[in-house]
């Protein structure tokens, strides 16, 4: 019989997460610890053991429960190997799978954080019910993940879904953090949009959202030119995935309330008509939508790569 | 058994193109007529049927063989329903198979015709052997189709592969068929490449072609520009769908000799790293792309909706 609850990490650059998870996406015993980016392969396994440990120590847990991991790509999901990931050294051709199943002596399966956040909002949150749908985070960068036709996407290396790369203002000044100008991430991201806020004078997003929410002027229009650059890229994923439904989550759906309505407007100004109406709207699982997926690829093996 | 060779239908809005073609893509007893767009959904399937009436007469088939069609979308091809087909009056809300099944006594299966093209070239063309490819024509639009993971992807009402729309360069003054500004298909598509050719002196994109194959500066410059365009939106198609290989069809591909180096240069040189070397070429199947993949969809009925 499959568990009921299972062992789930989402592993960033910066913080690595973990908690059990069952089936309905409730988090448990949840812990958060630095990822020791900069020491190695080994030591990101070690943080990672030892704090799956310590929760399942914290539970009251003895048997051996499965874990389901989830980490910036590219990652061979089917291999268990992370092949290139430029945020953890040591992270290249390195099989993480076997290194964490070794260390803590039970089942691992592994995906990349787009397609994985995905897949918890399709089972959990914001994409239930669906076929066909993408979800869009937007804060450092810009990234996601697809089902398409009832299926999750993962695409050559698991790396479907990088939607934050289009090139949708090449014209425009600002370069993305992959070096090249006019990336869709490069206009729309929050920290692209907390440094026009900061430039515009505001203290920064949350400022804007909550003077927005009061219908200052100027907040208004700044919130305006924002949905805009989101916008322009909500238009190039429908006519590509042609999903039911499109789901916003990371820092800057905090301002959904005030964008929500003004993305619409706008992508449905400019679709071809037989895409007006597809709904967009926001994440339902905060920042959980990765850890609660790669718990649902253990919970439902028929997700897994 | 099934049947070995089967009736095949590419429906476009100017003109409609039967055959039989058999399971390697081979196309025999090829017709072409005329569409009847502005008579009505009826006069369109007449049409159809006495097409197909004839080729099984030339070719001295008695037996009732299947036939697969492909037409301008959306349909829904689970259903068999043409729902509101912009370019031929009376597609709308038809039930396109039941009325052409009835016509011919044969089982008909249909689907829109950017993934029924993209089932054509990855069958029996150019995206053969890949578990991922995105086809891309560029002709007097831009359409396309894709397989993502094995699987012939299609999106809610068939719509998914609709690259032409991607709002790539929304400060440019070139409007597009849909009435708005930027889209890729505004810039990039044959249509559009021939307007620059003309304006840029050039007898058309034929004329390009080939005084850029003989090296004549003023070509090579234009064909260059072009190349910047075209590659935008393969950018983006690459980071969105992470194929193995992006095949490029349609009247501009006649140019692939002089185009194709340029386009996979400027898309390695834009793409993140694990994109680049992305296989880029041309369409294997010609004009044929659509015809041959509704073939395909009755010879290998897993690939239907």
């Amino acid at each position: 019989m499959a568990a009921d609850v299972v062992l789930a990490v989402d592993v960033g650059g910066t913080q690595t997460r973990a908690a059990l998870v069952d089936r309905e996406g409730h988090v448990m015993h949840r812990q958060s610890v630095r990822t020791p980016a900069d020491e190695g392969a080994d030591a990101v396994v070690s943080a990672i053991a030892q704090s799956c440990r310590s929760i399942l120590s914290e539970a009251g847990i003895t048997t051996a429960i499965p874990l389901g991991l989830c980490a910036p790509g590219p990652l061979d999901a089917k291999r268990g190997i992370a092949l290139s990931t430029p945020t953890i050294r040591g992270f290249t051709n390195f099989p993480l799978r076997q290194a964490l199943s070794d260390a803590l002596g039970v089942p691992v399966t592994i995906e990349n954080d787009g397609p994985c956040a995905a897949l918890g909002e399709w089972m959990c949150g914001a994409g239930r019910g669906t076929e066909n749908f993408v979800y869009v985070t937007i804060s450092t960068g810009i990234g996601g993940g697809v089902v398409s036709d009832g299926h999750l996407m993962r695409g050559r290396l698991g790396l479907a879904g990088h939607v934050g790369h289009m090139p949708l203002k090449t014209e425009s000044s600002a370069i993305c953090f992959c070096g090249k100008p006019g990336c869709w991430e490069a206009e729309a991201s929050g920290s692209a949009l907390q440094k026009k806020a900061l430039v515009a004078g505001f203290t920064g997003l949350p400022d804007v959202f909550a003077r927005a929410e009061g219908r200052e002027p100027k907040a208004l229009s700044f919130v305006a030119a924002a949905s805009d650059d989101i916008a322009l890229g909500v238009v190039a994923i429908i006519h590509l995935f042609s999903p039911e439904r499109v789901v916003i989550g990371g820092g800057v759906s905090n301002g959904f309330n005030v964008l929500g309505p003004l993305i619409r407007e706008r992508v449905d100004a400019r679709v071809l008509p037989p895409f007006r109406g597809t709904e967009i709207v926001r994440a339902g699982l905060g920042d959980d939508s990765g850890l609660i997926g790669a718990a649902q690829l253990v919970l439902h093996p028929h997700t897994a790569a």
